[in-house]
This record gives structure tokens, sequence and C-alpha cells, in this order.
């Protein structure tokens, strides 16, 4: 992190031969002003001394401000801001009014913006822009403001990544200096016309989490209204039973397993689609539609979803033998077995034992496989990987997880497909519905990996156009990464 | 980070205009000079010269001090002190002795005192102070302390955070950017007189657990001793009945989830409290009592405690149709049924159908938000989110799943609550006991989102205050954040 | 970061005082220029726009490249070169040739190589190293060649770690101001001739998890053959019975635990071995030997198999209740019930349910610290614990989870030890020979830990030496960490 240039000047004056550092010689720390006695601005302040700072809080009541933390001066705002060039503004955008008075003391200071707003869109302009116009003298840095209070004062900063922007490139580098002596990890993004965005990164409430949510939840309300006509108002109507508390657990075990194969489908679908597109057109060079793109970026929400959906599946399906009504079945079973049949042994169906077990095991191991791929999904561990072993995870791994999955479902009604009470009132059961589009993605996934595809495709994601001059391509595309 | 004042110098030498950088021009790389060839010294000057940096060990015996990194000298340490103007101090406090006599041989040099003790307390001073003390001429600084010679070995330091300490700012820039060389990042923690703090980081030994652990271990033991009265020595006193096998699997996970859903609550009743108390006094600028601050600063543990309970308390479950007890009973209920009853139907009982399953239901739905929730206190999960998201996922979340795992446990009982037998030898069973915390925080948390105790709450968190005049309030605290 | 000199002549210009930053003074930004306009030139110039540089693209074809990010400028290569310190070359390496034309125009320029190749061991030098000989006028620096084209579009570089390796110490400089702007941790891995090395890193898949996966596949394979001759072949032979239907749980549920439990022993044995080795050396200072050495650094991902292991062992017994199989015995046996005994009440032997009960209690405890175990090695959570938490866990717990399972095991097997039936084909059974090792293990850190061993230990640990005259060796290698 570049210097300021009074701390270059600071380090010309006392370089190491010139006199010994020994432990009387401890430099005056840096002072930093803060604008602002707040919770925000008393973390702070006890953040900056802790990293040897020296703190200057301006305050309009500099008698009756609060408790500050240790070792920080109060001073008036005018004479807090004469004695650091870093000024950082905890104040509310409201009341920014004082600064517009204080600015002659403030002309070429280095204002830091740390305010957010409660809610978008509030103000035609920035807090950063709006502070901007207020004191044109300053160089105002937006950032920081993703920090707050409470991880300032319990020291969960390290690597955390903060954001600036500004105009000036040099009062950006101060701060930045600052942050990274805090152990944040700074990312600059340029301008300060960019401090809206900034702003608004406080406020976003799982942005990315919104489209799989919704689609999970719209699945979820069919298949439920779906299952629970087929099932339980079918039984009413047709056979006159009461069976709702099938609804709790029976039910639901139903509606899950269904909707987390079909979400996990929808992860791999538009990869699919993107590689139809591509051999379709013939080039990379052309963007996908918008709504292709926006499905690609929440694809590991999708699959998260999906996931937490299995983990409710499997969980439902542990306790399926403690259930009142699963153990009064069997009760009642074997009490019919007893009465019908009191001498021959009781019949043991081999297939049936072949089929469930197969069932159980394609649903274990693709469970396995599900919490696998979650697992490398957390941030921590998917920095670790390298981009092959990230690629043969999210893809291969994958595909298998799906193909295992679908398998699953299919072995499921192996013996049901063609039995005609499958399809109460012509309806085909829940888990029919669910096999589609994993089939779909599987069989398309399938056609794109045949060898003359395959191949096809390789070359065109290395550049290469089917529509332009052979000769040509070589030279300008297939030259780029 | 910014350089030290020789670092500029070479700069300013080889500009970039002035001599070509070709493959021919690899410049010396700078020494740096390690005292100490043990395992730490080793692996640290290994993880150098990877860096581009040239090693000198210091060493008694420089002939015979074993394996070295391949591309390091070694010399006396008089002479490696001379030829690197940083040496790392990897000798355990007891032989700093020999330091007080090269000290004219590290005058103006920056030493890294990385030494740790293996217990607490042992010296009046910090290592670090006693290295000052003995070398007075040099700028001692504290630091990467925290790195193992393991991970260092390793390459297992990428944005590792490490500590600096130490009077000399020059110093620890010096540090600072080697340290930030070897990818890690650094915290800077002001003057030497922190060095104690930063050599007691590496014996701390779960702090920040030990309160809810103690909170846990206490529980289960009170718990586990009343159950076992009411249920296993009633029955033995009462009954007659040897019923100890329950010990194990049966009274352990009703011990389990008691526990579990009052540590659930413990995570919120400090929020509570805290809030109330701001009611009381009509202002959030007292300190709260020490006691409450250090419960808040140990929920996120105390969470996690409880989900780990609550975890064991779902395996329990889950194997409990396996248990031989258990089978043993559903035989013995067949055979009973079979000989009072041959010819009608087993009676099916639809309100404990509905009841048992809701119960369930409650109890998955609870367990897979407290797994969320567990899930985003991972730190780099916890990272990934807004302060808008993480507020939401501990607070809002947080009470939903206190408040089903709290309805979990009323379904529980929601039949023998009135019974009489419920209440042997007149003591209530665990499960009534365990609610009440539980119950208190979340009619308290309701109170306190009415609207107008709500209003008033986030009043006072904006910074108002009851007692103060309404027009100066206005002016010096309502602008702070 | 150190500063480019270029970048402190800049700064030297504006200082704070001199001019007022105001918004109307926008410097204008560093100019990088970039050689390559695919995917990951065109994500890597999106990038670094937002970082507030600004971005020429180098392309032989400047006016129909493609679609770029707004605000980048195409020139020819050449112009492109002029205009920047610092080339980002994102071209194949197989394209490199043209560079070689350009070189007049890259003398004294900074080349960024940021290219992988598809395979290991293709071309005979690093592409770096051959980027160097073409333009041995320019300063090559090898890194972010880690960075995919997807990453630098979405942001997701936060800490992210890079390598980075050059012969020239500034240019690398240059490059990693760059890097850590762009919120990158960075880390210098020396001269050029390490290029090679920082190529192959994207090209990794899971090296470090061959070792334990060989390990499982081979013990995986053994123990199902093993116990399909022992269980299935023998009924089928000896007492003509068709019981092929286990296989897919029953079986796999016996392999499973055996190989989790060998594998977690597996892990701990090295430890064991090195101790035992240490003391017979009676020094720490020889090295052991290569196998002991390659076996200690995949013990954690050794250990992480166990636990997937110990993941579908769990999951297996979960669902046993609801098996088909199980569900027939389990009515079988009830009807045979009956037909013996329809009189007197159905014999519940004591010593059986606490038997059972204990084996899985120990099962659950065990499979909990095995979770605890993997927790604490997810790199985020690992990051947080301290030296002496992190030993704790991995050598406390983990010996007690070994313990705990391991005793799980024996339980497993308390009343079949002696019993002849047991003994199939005069063969043991799986889980006695899956109880060979941990036993063993177990064992020896038991005599590693009595205090007279253990005190020895410690000395050799902290530099003693046995073959050493005592006086000297206090000397030198005490002294030492």
């Amino acid at each position: 992190m570049p210097l300021g240039s009074n701390a270059y000047e600071e380090m010309k004056l006392q370089s190491v031969s010139s006199h010994p550092l020994g432990a009387a010689a401890v430099p005056a720390p840096e002072l930093l002003c803060i604008f602002g006695t707040g919770d925000l601005g008393r973390s702070l302040g006890l953040r900056l001394l802790q990293s040897g700072y020296g703190v200057v809080y301006g305050s309009r009541r500099p008698h009756s401000c609060g408790p500050l933390p240790e070792g920080a001066q109060v001073m008036t705002h005018a004479a807090a801001a004469q004695s650091a060039s870093l000024v950082f503004i905890c104040v509310h955008r409201e009341h920014y009014g004082f600064l517009e008075t204080l600015a002659p003391h403030l002309e070429g200071k280095v204002l830091v913006d740390l305010s957010n707003n409660l809610k978008k869109g509030v103000y035609p302009e920035a807090n950063a822009a709006y502070l901007q116009r207020l004191v044109p003298g300053a160089a105002v840095v937006k950032g920081l403001n993703t920090l707050s209070a409470w991880a300032l004062q319990n020291g969960l900063l390290a690597g955390k990544q903060v954001f600036l922007c500004g105009n000036s490139a040099e009062a950006k580098q101060a701060v930045g200096a600052m942050a990274t002596k805090l152990g944040l990890t700074v990312q600059d993004r340029g301008t300060l016309s960019a401090a809206r965005e900034l702003e608004d990164f406080p406020l976003r409430l799982f942005q990315e989490w919104r489209l799989p949510l919704r689609v999970a939840v719209g699945l979820i309300a069919f298949f439920f209204f779906y299952l629970l006509i087929r099932d339980v108002i079918y039984a009413a109507v047709e056979q006159e039973k009461d069976i709702s508390y099938r609804i709790m657990i029976a039910l639901a075990n139903k509606v899950f397993p269904i909707v987390s194969l079909i979400m996990l489908s929808l992860c791999y679908l538009p990869g699919v689609i993107a590689a139809v597109l591509q051999l379709y057109r013939g080039t990379k060079y052309r963007r996908f539609p918008d709504w292709l793109d926006r499905w690609m970026l929440c694809r590991k929400q999708m699959g998260l979803v999906a996931l937490g959906l299995a983990f409710l599946h499997a969980i439902y399906t542990f306790i399926i033998p403690i259930r009142y009504a699963v153990r009064h079945k069997l009760i009642s079973r074997v009490v019919d077995e007893m009465k019908d049949n009191l001498t021959t042994p009781f019949y043991f169906d081999k297939t049936e034992a072949w089929g469930t077990d197969s069932f159980f095991v394609l649903g274990i191991l693709g469970f396995f496989l599900y919490v696998l791929l979650g697992l490398t999904s957390l941030p921590s561990v998917g920095a670790t990987l390298s981009w092959r072993e990230f690629s043969f995870v999210q893809s291969k791994l994958g595909h298998l997880t799906l193909f295992i999955c679908t398998a699953h479902g299919y072995i499921y009604g192996w013996n049901k497909f063609l039995r005609p009470s499958t399809y109460k009132w012509y309806t085909p059961p829940g888990y029919m519905l669910c096999l589609i589009v994993p089939s779909v993605v599987l069989v398309l996934k399938f056609l794109l990996l045949l060898p003359c595809v395959d191949k096809t495709l390789t070359r065109i994601r290395q550049g290469w156009e089917r529509t332009q001059p052979k000769e040509e391509m070589v030279m300008t595309k297939a030259t780029n990464m």
C-alpha cells in the first residue's frame, strides 16, 4: 500500500542508521480524526488506538459526549480537523449540514465517508457525493461502510474485504494503507461514482438467493397441492378414507425430494442450454440472452437450496419408522398375517428386497455426493481448490450426483410405471413429473459428450467460429485465452 | 505496506528506464538473518527462501548445526547479524543471555521476537520486553509468534492473520512488508507493551468456549440426575422394576434436547435483557453490567454447543427403532394385541397420528434451522454476508428457530400437562422445566416487538435519551452513527 | 506493497498541500495493457477497470475483435504496448511467436505471463521462460494464472492467494501492488525458475488426496470380497441359502465402518511411528524416511476420507429399520414368537439391552467427535484456532475419537470372540481384522504417554540428543525453537 506523502517525510527523517531505535524512541503515533461519537465512531476509535494510531474526536459538545475509548482526545470539530489529515465521518447523512460550515477547516483533508442509509434510493445522490459537494476542497473517499460497530469492537476484521472509491488516488492510498494496517483486505472500486453501489452493499438481503428461493417456493406449493389432490382428496372422495394425517410427513417427504431433484437439474440445465446455443450459433462471441446469464449466476444458490431440501428429505426418511402411523401399520400387518396364515412361513420377495435396497443405496450415495458438492461450495474450501479441481467437482461430480439421484427416482417407480392404479384421476404421480427435467438434462449432456459434438464444442470454446474464413480465425481468435 | 528507507534507495537506483530488466539482471535478493537453527528457524528460513529472500543463519557452531534449507548460509551470530538489517530470534527466552554480548552487533537492527512461552505468567515481563532491555540499541518487534513450524513448512499461510507490536513504526513497517510478501495478513497492535498479550495468544485454549461448556456440563449433570431419580430410581422404588438399561439412550436422549433448548434460549436471553435495560434506563449510553457483556460475547459459542447437543439428539432419535428394547417392546405389543383381540381391526388414533407427526415435523424444521444458523457462523460463510443479512439470520431466523424448538417441546407434552401421573413424586418432568426459559425469552421478545415498545427502543438505539432535554439531544447524539 | 518508481514520482508531484483534492481533480487513471481479447483478457480488463485502472487492449485486428468491456481502448499491439508499462499476456503459448517481432516495443516493460497449459510436461521450458527468451529486454513476471475468467468476472477474488515469480524484484513489486489493489493476497515464489511449478498449479487434481483415496479403494475392495465370501458365498455353499440381497446394504454397512476405522487409525499411526523412531534414534535431527514424510503429509485427507465413510455408515444404519428385509424379519419373528409361545410373557434380556445400547452410544459419540474433527479441518475454522487449540483438537480429541470408535468395534463383537460359529471357514470376521491396527496405535500411544517415555520424548523434541555430550547439547540445540 503506497504511502501518503507525510508518511514518507516521516520516514526520511528517522532512518535506521541515523538514530538507534530503542525502547525510549517511541515516535508520536499518527493522529486520525473521527467526527461523531456514536457506536460506530467509538468502535472505530478503539480499533485505531489498538493499531497504534492516535485518535481525536470532533464533537459539538466536547465536554459531555459520553464514554470514549481510553487514550482518545475530544475537541471541537474545527480543532479536531486541524490536527489530522484523515477525517472519518461517522455521522448520519441527515446531519451532514454542519460540515459545510467547517469546509475551510477541511480544505485538503481526506474525508472518509462511512455512512449507510436505512433504505435504498431515498436520496437522489450518494451520501459521499453529497459530502463532496458540501466540502469541495476535501478529497472524499467512500468506504469501510460494510464494517459494523460490532465487528470493529471485537476485532473480527482479519482479512475481511472492504471497498473504497474516490476521485483522488492519493487519498484512496492513504485510506487503503490505514485499512491494511487494521488487517482488512482493500478493494478499490474506482471513482466516487461507485459510492452509491458501495452504500447499497450493507442493504443487500440475499439478492442472489431470491430467484432460487422463489423457484423452490413455487415448486413446493405446486407439488404440495398436486399431491394433496391426488393422495388425500382422492382417498376422501373415491375411497371415503380420511388419510389427512399423512400431510405432515408422508406428503411433505414426497414434495421435498421432488423439488430437490428438479432444482438440482435446474443447476445443470443452463450449462447445457449454453452449450447447445454455442453449437447452434457456431461461435462463443455472442452474448447469451439475459435470462440465461441471470440463471447461470444463481446456479450455486440453486444447488444449495436443492441440498437443503435433500437434507430435509433425509431426516424425514430417517424418522419414518418411529412414526405412530408406521408402527400401527406394521402391527396391523402382523395381525393380518397371523390371522390369514398361521402355518406356512411368511413369503420373502427377493426382487422386492433387491429393488428397495437399490433404491436406498442410490439415495444414500446421491445424498453423500450432494453433501460433498455443498462442502466444496463453502468459500474457504472452494478457495483451496485449483481450477481443474473445482471444475471436476462442479461438473463431473455434479452430473454424477444428478444421474444417481435421477436413478433413485426411476427405481422408486420401477414397478409402477405400467400399473393403471398409478394414474389416479388420469394424472401421473409426482415422481414421474419430477423425472422429466433431470432426464432431459442428462440426455442432452450425454449427447454433448459424444466425441463429434464434444470436439466441435471444444473448438468453439477455444475461439473457433463456424461462419468465419478458417485462416483468419486462427490468426485472431484462437490466439486469445 | 510502506517501504523501509533502504528499500526506497534500492528502487531509486534501479529505475525501469535506466537499465532494462532482462533475465540476466537478477538482483541479489535481500538478506534476512535468523538466530536459531531449530524447527521454527529452519521452517522460517525455507519459507523466506521460497519467497525470494536470501537467508543467513546465526549459530554458535556454524559447522555442525544439523540440516538447513538449501541455499541458506550459516555464520557465527555476529557475522550473520552484520549481513542483514532484520534478525529473527528463533531461540527460547531461557537462552536470550548471549544476545546481551552481541548487543553492539545488533545496534540499529530490527529484531523480530518470535518466541512463545510454555505457560502463562512465568516471567514478570514479556519476552520481547526482556529482549529490548538486553539490546536497547535495536528495534524489537514482537510478532509472527502465532505461526507454527508446521504451517510455515507446508505453506499454509495464505491470508492468515499475524500480529505485530513494537515501539518503532519503521521497524514494524519493515517486518510487515516481509510478512505481506509471505502471504500473511498483518495487524498492528501498537507498542511493545502489547507483547505480553501477543505471547499469550498461542496459549489460549478455547477461552470463549469455557463459559458455554461449563453451563452445558452443569445443566447436563443436573438434568441427568433429576431424570435418573424421576425415571429409573422411581421405577425401582415404587414399581420394583429395573429399567436401568434406559440410562444409555432413552435418558440421554431426554437430557440432550432439554439442555440444547435451554442453551439456545440462553443465546437470545442477553439480547432481550439488554433491550429491557435500555428501555428502563431510557438511554443506550450507559455500559451494561460486566456479566451481561461477558454473556453477550459468548452467544455464538453458546449456540454452537446447543447445536452440538441438538445433533446428538437427532442421531439418538434416528437409531431408536434399531434398539433391542424398542424392537422387543414392539413385538410384545403385537403379541399382547393378538391375545386380546384377534377379530376386530386394530384401532387407529388419528389425534395421536397428527400429534406425533406435528411433533416430529417441528423437531425436523427446528433442527434444519439450527444447522443453517450453525453454517452461517462458519467464519468463511459469515464473511460473505452483508450486515443486514447477518442480522436477519442471527436475529429473525434465530428467534424463529427458538420458537419452533419450543413448540416442539410443548407438543411433546401436549396431553401430559394435566395428567397427575406426570408428576411423579410431585416433581415436574424434565421437558416442563426446560420450557421455562425459552417461553420467557419468547414472551419478552414478543413484547419488545409491539409497535409502541419497538419504536421507543429504536429511538433509544439511535441515540435518543429520555432524561435529556429533547432539543439538545437532536443536536448531539442523533447525529452520530 | 512498495511503489513502482513512477508511482512515487506521481505522488511527489501532487502532494496534499500543494493543490486541493476536489471532485474536479480526478487524476488520469494508470494505464495497463492487455494482449489478447479472449475470455480471460476481457474478464481481466473488466476487473481492472472496476478497480480504477485504464485498460488498453492490444489486438491484431483492433477494429473487429468482438465485445470488450466498456471504457477500454483497443489498438495494435505495438501502440498498446507503448502506452503502458505493464503488459498482461492473455494469449496461448502456441501464439507467442508474434511477441518476438514486438520485442523492441516491449523493451523495459513488465510482461505478466498468465498462460496455462492444458497438460503437464508438453514443453521443455515454462511458458514464462519461453516468453523471457523471446523478449529478453522485458521483465517477465509469471503469475495470476490460477485466476479463472469466471472468478475475475464475478469479483470472487477477495483474499484469494495468487503466486508471482520473476527475476526482477521491481517488476514483481509493480505486479504485486496491482494484484493487492484487486483484493488478492500475493505470495512471491522467487525467480522465474519457479514458473513451471506455478504453471502446474491449475493442473493439479487432488494430488494430496490420491494416496488416501487409493488406500480407501484398496481396503474397500479387499473387505468387500472378503465379506462376500464369508457371508454370501458361505451361506450359498454351506447352507444353500441365497442371501445375495444383503450385498447392497448389510454388507456395505460392514465394509464402510471397517475401512473408516482402519483409515482413522492410519491417521495416527505415522505420528506414533515417528515418536518411536525419535526415541530409538535418540535425536530429532535425522530426517524421517520418505514414505513416512509422505504419509504424514496426507493425514488430513486420510482422516476426511475416513469421515466420509463414517458418514455413509451412519446413514446406512439410520435406514436399517425401513428396509424390506428388516421389516420382513421382524414380522417373521413375531409370527414365530406367537406360534411358539402364546401364553408366557416374551423374555427381555437385560444384558443384551445394555450391550447393544452401549454399542450405539459409543458409535454416536465417536461419530460426533469425528464430525468435530472434520469441522476443525475446514480452512476457515482451523485458521481461527490457536496453535494449542489446534494441537488439542487434532491430537487429544483425535486419539479420543479413535479410542471410542475402537471400543465401538470391540463391543460389537463382545460376545462373539469365543464362539466357534464366528470363524466360518476358519477365517476371522471383518470387524476383528479392522481392530488390529487401531489397537496397535492405541497401545503404542498409551506407552508413549507413560511418564518416563514421555519425558525422554519431550526432551528429544526440545533438541536433546542421546549421543551428544550433555554440556554441548545445552549450548547448541536446546537454545533453538
